[in-house]
């Protein structure tokens, strides 16, 4: 039988009682010293094998710690051929060592190309074999399918845009529209909601939850008690936690009773721990700083949880 | 002085009094048997090598024919890091032969992501080296920013996603939205076509055309029609011409009175045409097959124009 990666993550968050998404975003600029100086700018093959050598460092920093981690596809792209070479080895290690791989590329595309997408990033016979990928859903319903389909072919999952943890996210997301033959309205990222909620009971598995999730920001709290309820079969990514200036409290909304239904992404809170006050004071190496964060953010979500519970 | 993308466009159209895009979607089982056979699934290597061997060619075919070519970064991304690399060799070929390369890859996220998008395939000196990206509107107006910023740094252009070709396009595109503090509404697709113009108008070059345009599909030309005059300084990317269903009578309504304004993509009506009946029974090799059939395109959007203007 196949694998199902709404009870893989089920399965996941249990076993490290954590639910911390670490995102990748390795800027160059932000990357310890030690491990950058004397690399030239325009020298962008060592900068990649060093960007890959660091997320590789973070992943062993974080890998008893976190369930899932989340390279962001643009910084890896950013760095040409090279880049996707070092994508490969980050999602490679990560996977050996035990956690999920959530590759954060927001792809989208009609028909044959959504496919193509799905086919490069979904499973483990794939170009980078992630278990998941971040999905964007302008395009219309009709295009999630196709990266529906190979996920669950594949054991894999998606996380589809709902509401966005940027300031500019109600440009769009948050406009009312009429639903159909009704007075009554709802906004763009209900309905989106809403679609991504029909999939995921369509592929729900023992753990009560489907292998299509939301992205939900904890820049906006109140919207994600709301999705909460509204999407009870899908998993919920939440960005914004940290640096964007999302709290415990606002990220404990996405969970379900048992704690589970929510993975809390934070980035630079995590990777970058080394350059914040509190840590960079300790003496710590640069790896210890990120085990540290990562200790007391899941300390943190416990805690905020537990008192939502 | 910085070159600039909607000037360069017109006169590329001008120059080759053609306003076709030769869409590049190397789908593996299309491809000329002469070239595939022997290759084995599994050796990613050699589909990745030959796959940008026949895309050049097709670049070859078509160079003196057509202004753009617009790879499909799915199709590419689907062979790995070998698909990435062949990415690079057809991009720099296509620039060599003399044609702009829009990349079909719709990205879009917050911040510093979109930047990393925009530097990873905005202008020569990034990593893939294209004149112009799709970007996906969903996040909201605030995320077009940084790929607006780079692209006008570096020359270069962004497409957005306005009203998509596919079927299902109308889930979201079409949903009728209030406009601020009235109680007019307007459809989400011309709240982004707004949004694009108003980068567009900001951005205008000596062409009347800015560097921000917008995707339209061939297969709605009622909104087709609606939005030129909509967007006037917007230059509008059609697909779904030909195998999607979009006619040459329907796209002739994205021009404007001087035959600018609009370029038609097709992909596998060009880049496949030997498995065309009317050229697959002319034993024509398959490259010229290739040009026949932008030959053909040409002629039919000169006429569609010239009846419309």
């Amino acid at each position: 039988m196949n694998s199902h990666f709404g009870d893989l993550l089920a399965q996941a968050v249990q076993a490290k009682r954590s639910a911390i998404c670490v995102g990748l975003d390795p800027r160059w600029s932000s990357l310890p010293k030690k491990l950058t100086e004397g690399i030239e700018q325009r020298d962008r093959g060592s900068i990649a094998r060093i960007t890959a050598q660091f997320c590789c460092e973070v992943i062993d920093a974080v890998a008893s710690l976190a369930p899932v981690v989340k390279p962001q596809a643009a910084f890896f792209e950013q760095l040409g051929c090279e880049g996707m070479v070092a994508l490969d080895t980050v999602v490679r290690f990560a996977r050996n060592a035990g956690m999920l791989v959530l590759l954060d590329g927001k792809r989208g595309d009609i028909g044959t190309t959504a496919q193509a997408y799905a086919q490069a990033y979904l499973g483990q016979d794939s170009g980078w074999g992630c278990d998941a990928l971040t999905v964007n859903p302008y395009l219309g319903d009709d295009t999630l399918e196709p990266f529906v389909d190979c996920a669950r072919e594949r054991g894999a999952g998606i996380f589809v845009l709902v509401k966005t943890s940027n300031p500019g996210s109600g440009f769009l997301q948050d406009c009312r529209i009429r639903r159909d033959d009704t007075d009554e309205t709802d906004r763009v990222y209900e309905k989106m909601a809403d679609l991504v909620q029909s999939r995921a009971l369509a592929t729900v598995g023992t753990s009560g939850y489907g292998i299509v999730g939301a992205v939900v920001g904890a820049t906006y709290p109140n919207q994600l008690s709301e999705l909460r309820h509204r999407i009870p079969n899908a998993w919920i990514l939440i960005p914004g936690y940290g640096a964007q200036g999302g709290t415990a409290s606002d990220v404990s909304r996405g969970f379900d009773q048992r704690g589970l239904g929510a993975i809390v992404n934070s980035s630079r809170g995590i990777i970058f721990a080394y350059e914040l006050a509190q840590y960079s004071g300790l003496s710590l190496n640069w790896q210890d700083a990120v085990a540290s964060a990562t200790r007391d953010m899941a300390e943190q979500l416990r805690f905020a949880r537990s008192s939502v519970i």
